[in-house]
Parts: structure tokens; sequence; C-alpha cells
């Protein structure tokens, strides 16, 4: 949405983020169905006039974006993933609003999960866990649209296989080579899917949902290797690609993925003091450490063949 | 630790908070064991003219504390509980310094949790997961002790079984009743060990993980209740309190217990502008919200029976 | 409020965190006064029905707690203190329940500043700045009170005037000696008054808010010294007492104070490989820490005469 | 840095993130100066084996860049500007390894600022204030760049002259339209310098410390308008394309401008019963929120002429 005027060119958008909604299904047999999201919308609309002469008048009120959130959220009375219901949100904005040319919703789910008692799963109870789906969803006027899903707060840490050695080595350099340290991430992942319009989206509701925990375990399969031998990983990048190299190859309905893997070091520890040697390290205690971190990321994207 | 100058009584203490060590074991089958502890030490030591006269000839520098954590994780060449790790350093300030008449140590867990592949226990992958253990050991030079566990970030919800009706109305009062509400939380608790001094304590090199996965475990099932039924909550303090009391039942090596749980209200949404009603509440849509938020906690204790 | 039931020792008590409200004054010239108070109320109280058998009939609820708040800053009609607002919520908790014998009242205002447009104050517009004010109030049935302001978020550093020597030496310490470092803190204090009981208040509406700069400026000054020469501090402890005794000397309102001044380090940043040295320190450049940081706290009080 | 093979488009960075750096000047009378960086390091290189197999021979070493900006920093003699820290840094990258085409340096400084003792700075004594100072330099081994500078966390706060009027009207708005409100925000702000390589650079230490405060002081007064008066704001919209287009209008130096400013919004309080009003809000009792909140951005450009 630029616009230019006198020589400026001005772009704007406004919306409302964190709102909060959580929905509970309840299937006939008891069982209920929880879901926490917190979710942004941010709208591209023609609404120049509020700010260049304080006139409101085209100006979809950040409040009822938020009261829409609620009222759609009512209106689903079967659970869907959170991709589809920013779907539909932005379908609604797009639709209702002329003045709105694009609706972008972004959600972040809460990560509750079914508690199991014994074994037994529990009919209405939910307890937190860690790592969060993400979605982000955006929707034109047209019916085209944009759909991303993704992943953060995915710590992963292994003990032994991994390196790194033969970088580049100079005057400010004191890193040793080594190939024995531990190695530890926090993955924050996107992937995009090939999906560009609203008739051509897959109709099962759960759809999303389904993929998201697929692609999870790709990454993490593919962190670890086997749970006997592992994989050795001569850097976060090699690791990193590998990683995003086999979601692409696994799921034909995802077009792009990125990923940013932060390496979270934990330094080991030596210590000497003048008379003696207090510590010397031999792949046993480290110091663990938030930063500085290295940061890695890489995106992957299949080209489109239009020719 | 309290003095009297001049009329006026001087208590002081002083150490080394956040000292993170992660710790490595092998065993000779390839299978990895790794813990990362969050280490506060604290001091009560005789060292006055510190603060009197700037004479530190008497402080233990905390620097020297840290190394002394890095130290003597080195030379645990089993793994142990960080319970056990805590008393082992009380035990070296109080016996290694004249000047130290008590340790407080606290430790904070960093949950990695050893990941699964295809259902098989990785041998060295680890991924983070939620709630922390927590311990809390202080320790005299007479070898007198307390060991307090703990549990931090146990969020819990449910969706059903929980009411709040018949308290007090007053012209302050807005809240309806209900028998029907989400209840959630996030469990804070302590509980203390009746061990009281360093001959009494149990052998066993991980006494004190399993023991915090055996009150974990009964806080969860008496929140929930059964599997397919649940169990009302009329209120959090009742649920609080049978929390607390199922633990004090079932483990005689507990001698109190405190629990800390905030009350997390999920709002039931209603909506209406002066034209139509925009969402009806049925059980179904919620507000989640953080704050404000209830705040219930409550501690039982044996008596002892000391004549 | 502690009982005993079946061999049991029993505490609780039960409140509402986190209650936020914004209060505005309007003056005649138009000049507004704005605080903005985060209230944590906890009330002692005899409810013991509703933990042992799901009786609700003496509960306070915690949403009626925070009504009450709100309906208690709409009746200030005049600029006040927290410290006041605390009691008088304090007194409404303990006389208008019967069941209520003590309320805990804290409070944290936010550090919204009034700003200034070149030199001059405005009349509506407020910045906010960074350490916050606190306080907490214990309130009796029978009008015993205990009021403790304090303060948090205080960082200070002095980059000179500041060494650590001739502390004890053994096989743990690495840290060398020295008389000139960084030294950098984050304050946190707590001071108590000496009123004891309501009738023996200060009437003055701001006289606890005007205290809080009085203290704050004291502490400010004891750590720095005078802007051209600084005072030489030669420990934490050491400044810390000199902090303290200072606020005690000067206001004698103030019964006790409590200070917590962790030490945060700045490393000296020395750097080198095996073929050269990439950096000599010459208190120059330093490395900022979070972790692990010296914890040094300790409080004084004066003796009561009570004979 | 976008590569295709086989099919797919293969883009990355690596880098360095949370360097925290201190660094002292000293004058001849005594008087010390001090900044706190935390600097992000982000490269785009050619070392594309490191991700397709494992050949880490053009990578950088991230500790090795985290070595150099200390070195740089020691090199720093003179006192400047975190722009000009940023620009040196990026210079070093790019002209230092054959494999770097571009350097993206980011920093954020802690908001340490001079105390003031008796209205008398101080030499050395240093107090963290609030909003921070941020940058981001792009330079390319062709010497040209892009100089961002921004602030954070300036949040403000006016407790009149703001309302919200004349806005859609819909079946989902219930936002009562009003012309007296409270209206607060936390302004992020990103300004773009027009010098486009490093020729051009201006030569003053201190060029670019300057026009943030500069800039600050414009966005603050548009803000809140004369100390007296005020100045109604219409919309957060409408406010901040005065606040942008203020600078833009100011400083020929800056190219373009974006702000985001949420509506933090502050709830009228209005509470009853069944049985009486409780509270009925007179611009005066107010329930501050984090969540939701408004976003509001918009970027103004001056378009290039180049034909």
């Amino acid at each position: 949405m630029a616009h230019e005027i006198d020589g400026i060119k001005f772009e704007q958008r406004h919306g409302k983020a964190r709102v909060r909604v959580g929905r509970v299904w309840k299937s006939e047999n008891g069982r209920h169905s929880f879901t926490e999201w917190n979710v942004s919308i941010s709208l591209l609309s023609d609404c120049l006039p509020a700010y260049f002469q304080g006139d409101n008048s085209n100006i979809v009120a950040t409040d009822t974006m938020k009261n829409t959130v609620y009222a759609k959220a009512k209106e689903c009375s079967e659970q869907l993933s959170m991709e589809d219901f920013a779907i539909g949100l932005g379908k609604h904005f797009t639709s209702f609003y002329k003045q709105v040319a694009t609706a972008i919703i972004k959600i972040v789910e809460k990560p509750w999960e079914r508690i199991y008692i014994d074994g037994q799963p529990h009919k209405h109870g939910f307890k937190l866990g860690s790592e969060k789906h993400t979605a982000e969803v955006i929707v034109k006027k047209s019916g085209d649209l944009m759909v991303t899903s993704g992943i953060e707060g995915l710590a992963l840490l292994k003990t032994t296989k991994s390196g790194f050695e033969g970088f580049i080595r100079d005057e400010y350099t004191v890193l040793p080579e080594t190939r024995e340290r531990m190695l530890a991430t926090e993955v924050t992942g996107f992937w995009r899917y090939s999906y560009e319009s609203l008739p051509g989206l897959p109709a099962k509701p759960l759809y999303f949902s389904d993929r998201y925990l697929d692609v999870k375990k790709v990454l993490v399969d593919t962190f670890f290797g086997p749970p006997k031998e592992g994989v050795y990983s001569p850097s976060v990048q090699r690791t990193l690609y590998e990683m995003a190299e086999a979601v692409l190859g696994r799921f034909p309905d995802i077009s792009s993925i990125q990923l940013k893997m932060p390496n979270i070091h934990f330094l080991p520890v030596n210590l000497s003091n003048k008379d003696n040697v207090i510590i010397k390290f031999d792949d046993d205690v480290f110091l663990p450490t938030d930063e500085p971190h290295g940061t890695i990321e890489a995106s992957l994207s299949r080209m489109r063949s239009k020719i």
C-alpha cells in the first residue's frame, strides 16, 4: 500500500496484536479439545485521510478487529487448524470491508498438551509444553493468499557427534578446532505452503496441524540422527542445511523453508591459577551461555517454473 | 548471623548467583546423561570487618565460590541428584572455611529431557521441556541441614469440573456464581524433607531425583482426577489442599509442603453492542488473561512430637 | 494464621495480584497528575472450611478484592502516596470483613515521569523512566501496621574508584587483586518506617512519596561520592554498608533498611592466540555480563528499647 | 546472496549476536565517558561448501567475529558514535575477508546516563535510563552502505487531548466514540540516513549520536505539543504521521523514517452489579493493559530523483 504525495512515498498498516482467545470443543463422549491462540491482525487498507487530515471514516477500529476474532472463534463449531482460522479471518476482513486490500494474520499457539494419567489420555486435562506452533497468513481481496507455518522455541542439544574444523584462521582467531563438542540450538523455522489461492486449499480441517507435527518430526530426527549412532555434525551450517533439505524433500506441498539456528555455546571449563590446575576439561564440565551466540540462518525455496 | 553494634542490629550474607554448569556423564555403552544446573550460593560468614572497615581478609570471593561449583561438578564422576550436589557444596563451604557458619545453596535445573526417535530413547540427544525442578539446601557447620525440593512453572488447565459458589457477596461483588468454568494455574511448590543432618541422608545417588518425579505425579493426578471422570473442584483452595494433603499422605520422608497456585482466569466472552448480541458465551470461547490473577497459597507441616 | 488439625499445622492466604490501576487528578489550572500502580492483595482470613470441605461461605472472592482497588482509587479525590493508598486498602479489608485478620498490600509504581519540553514541565505529558518505587503495607484488625517502602531496578555504575583486595586466597581462587575496576550494581532496597499503628501516621498526603525521593538521593549520593572526586569502594560490602548507614543516620522515621546489591561484573578483556596478543586490557575494554553475579545483601535495624 | 542449485534457490547468512562490549574513555581532566553496546554481526559470504559438503574452509568463525568486536573497540582511542563503530566493523569484515560481500551490523546501546549530584555532572558515575538508541549498518565490499538509526522503548503517555471518532461502525463494533481519552504508546522508530557510501560520511565522531538526540526531541515534542496547551490527537495514525513528517521536515540528511506506535489502551473503569453502580467513569480511574494493543505503523520516504 505505497502512496506518493509531494515527493514522499507513504506506506502504512494498522491492526491489533496480542488478541488472546481460548476455544473449547466438546465431543459427545465427553472428550474436550482445547486451543489457545495469540492472534495479531494487520490490515493494508485505503484510509489515508486518517493520516493526512485526521479523518477516521475509512478506519476499521482495532477494537472491532479484536471483537471479530471472538465472533469468528464462536462460529467455529468444529475444531480446525490455526492456519484455517487465520485464513477465515483474512477472508472476512478483505471481503467485509471495501477499504481492506490485504489482511495479514499471525497466530502463535500456546502449547497446551493433553495430559496422560497412567498412560491414559485425560478427557479434559491439559499441561503446558515447550516449543510453539506459529502461522502467518496473508490474504488479498482477490483471494490470493500465502500460508506460512512455523515453529519457535524448539531447543535441542546433543552431547557428542559435533565438531568444527578447517575454518579460516587469522590474527583474530582464538577458537581451537575440534571434532568433539556439545551442540545446542533453539530452532526457529518457517515453511511456506504451495497453496496460493483460496480455492485450492486442502479441505481437511486439521490438515495444517498434522503437517506441523510432520515437519517437527523431520527437523528433530535429522538433527539427532538414529537413536543409537546419532549423526556427525561438521557445523551448524551443514546440519541446518540437512534439516531444511529433508523437509523440502519430504513434503511436496511445502515450497520453501527458512531456518534460524543460533549456536548456543556450552564452553569447556578449564580453570587454573598460578599454583595448580583446578579443572582440566575432558568433555565433562561445561559453562552454558546465552550470550553471545552464533547466528546461522538459511532458506531453501523451490524455483517456480513459470515461463 | 545477626550482630549488634551501637544499637543497630546487623545481618548480612554474600554469595554468587546464576552460576550455570552443564555436566555430562558417559556410560560404557555410549549412553550419555546430561544435566544443566543454575546454582546460587549464599554464605553466612564471619566477615564483619569487610562491612565496617573495608577489610576483606575474611571474605570468600564470590569468584572463588563460582570456581568451586565447577571443581565440585568435575569431582562428581557418577550422576547424582541436584539435591546431593547442593549438599556437597554446602558441606565444602562450611568445612573448608572457618569463617562460614552456614551455606545456602539453591539450584534450578533446566528441563532437558532425553529425546525419543520413533519410540526409542536417543543415546545423546536432549530437548527442552517445560516445568522445572528446584532445590534449596541449607547446611550448617555442625552438619545440620535442611533439604527442600520444589517445582516451578507447572502450568495445568482443565476445561470443566470446576466451579466457585457460595462466597461472600457484598457491595463490591460482581462475580457470578458458577458450577462450570475453566480452571488454570501454574503450580509452584516446595517440599521439605525430614532429613536434618548429614549422617541420616539416603545413600542412593538419584533418590531425590526420583522423589521429584513421584511428587510431581501425585500433584498432577490429584489436580485432574481420573482420565475419564476427572474430579470436581469447588475452589482453587480446596484443590490445592487436596494436592498438598496427597503428597504428605504418600511420602513419609516429606515433613512439609507449600503450594502456590495462582488462579489464572479464562474469562467467558460475551459481547454486545446496542443493536445486537455479537457473542453469547456457552462454555466455548474464552479470553485468557495473565493479569490480574488470584493468588492462593498454603502450607501443610507435620507437627514434631519433640517432648 | 496457623492452625493445627490432626497433627498437621496449616497456614494459608489468598488474594489478587497484578491489579493494575491508573489514576488521574486534574487541578484547576489544567495541570494533571497521573500515577499507575500494580497492586497485590493478600488476606489472612478465617476461611478454613473452604480448604477442608469446599465451603466458600467465608471467602472474599479475589474478584471482589480487585473491584475494591478500583472503588477505593475512585474515592481518592486528592493525590496521595502509594503507601497511603495501600494503608487505606488494608484498613478496608480488615474492618469491612469480620473474617479478615490481616491484609498485606504490595504496590509497584510504574515510573511515569512528567515530561519537560524545552525546560518547561508539561501539564499532561508523561514519559516512562527506569527505577521503580515499591511499597508493602501490613495492616491488622487491631490497627497495628507495618509500612515498608522500597526501590527496585536502580542500576548504577562507576568506571573507577573501586577495588577488591586482601580477600581469602586458596586453591579455588583465581581472581586477581585490584585497586582499579568497574563497579556496577542494580540496587534493590527496602526500608521500614517506625510508624506502627494507624493513629500515629503522618498526615501529609505525599509524605511517603517525598521520603522515597529523599532515600533514593542518599543512596545514589553515597554510592558515587562527590561529582569531582568520587569515593573509593574497597568492596560492594563496604559500599552497601555506607549506603544503608547513611539512610538510617539521616531519617529518624526509618527503623530499618535492607539492601541487595548484586555485583554485576564487567570483565577486563584480554585476548591472545598463540601467535600474538590481540588485546591487552588497560582499563578500557570490558565484557559486561549478567550472569553469574555476586550477591551482597545486608540489613541494618535500630534496636528497640522495649524494657 | 541467493544461489540456485538443482531447482532450489538457496540463501544464507551467519554471524554472532549479543556480543556485549563496554568501552571507557578517560579525558585528561579525569572525566570518563562510558558506553555499553550489544553488537550483532551478520555476514553474507561465499561459503556454500559449508552447507553442501561440510567444508568449512571459507567460514569466518563466529568466535573470530566476536574477538574482532573487542579488538576494534580497543582501537577506538577516541569516543565515537555507535553508527561509526558499526561502519568500522562493516568495513573491516568486507575488506579483510575476500569471502565476505556484505556485513550487517546491528547495535543496541544500553542507556547509561551520566549521573548528576546536586546538579553537577559526575566525572565517572552513570545510571541506567529507559529508552534505547539502536543502529543498523549495512556495508558492501564496494563501499556502498546504508546507515539506519533508531529508538526503542520510548514510552509516552498523555492524560488528555486525545480522541477517536468517526470510524467505521458495523455489527462487530462496540467501541464508543470519544473526544477525551488517555493516549499511551511505546514508540519504536527507525530512520535512514541519506549517506550511501563510505567517502561521503560526516567526519564528526559524534555526529550520529547528536542526531539521535535531535530526532528524539522532535518525536517527543510533536507527540505532546506545547507544555501548556498540548495538541489534540484525533488518532494514533494522525499523530504518528505528524511525528514522522516533522522529522523528515527538519533533517535533510534523513531520507526515510518508519514509526511503530502501538496503541496501549488504558480502559475506562465502570463497574456495576445488579444492586448498585460501584464506579462511574469520569476520566479518572483507568485499567492499564498490555494486551491486546492496537498496532499502527507507517513509513515516509523521500522519493529519489534518479532519472
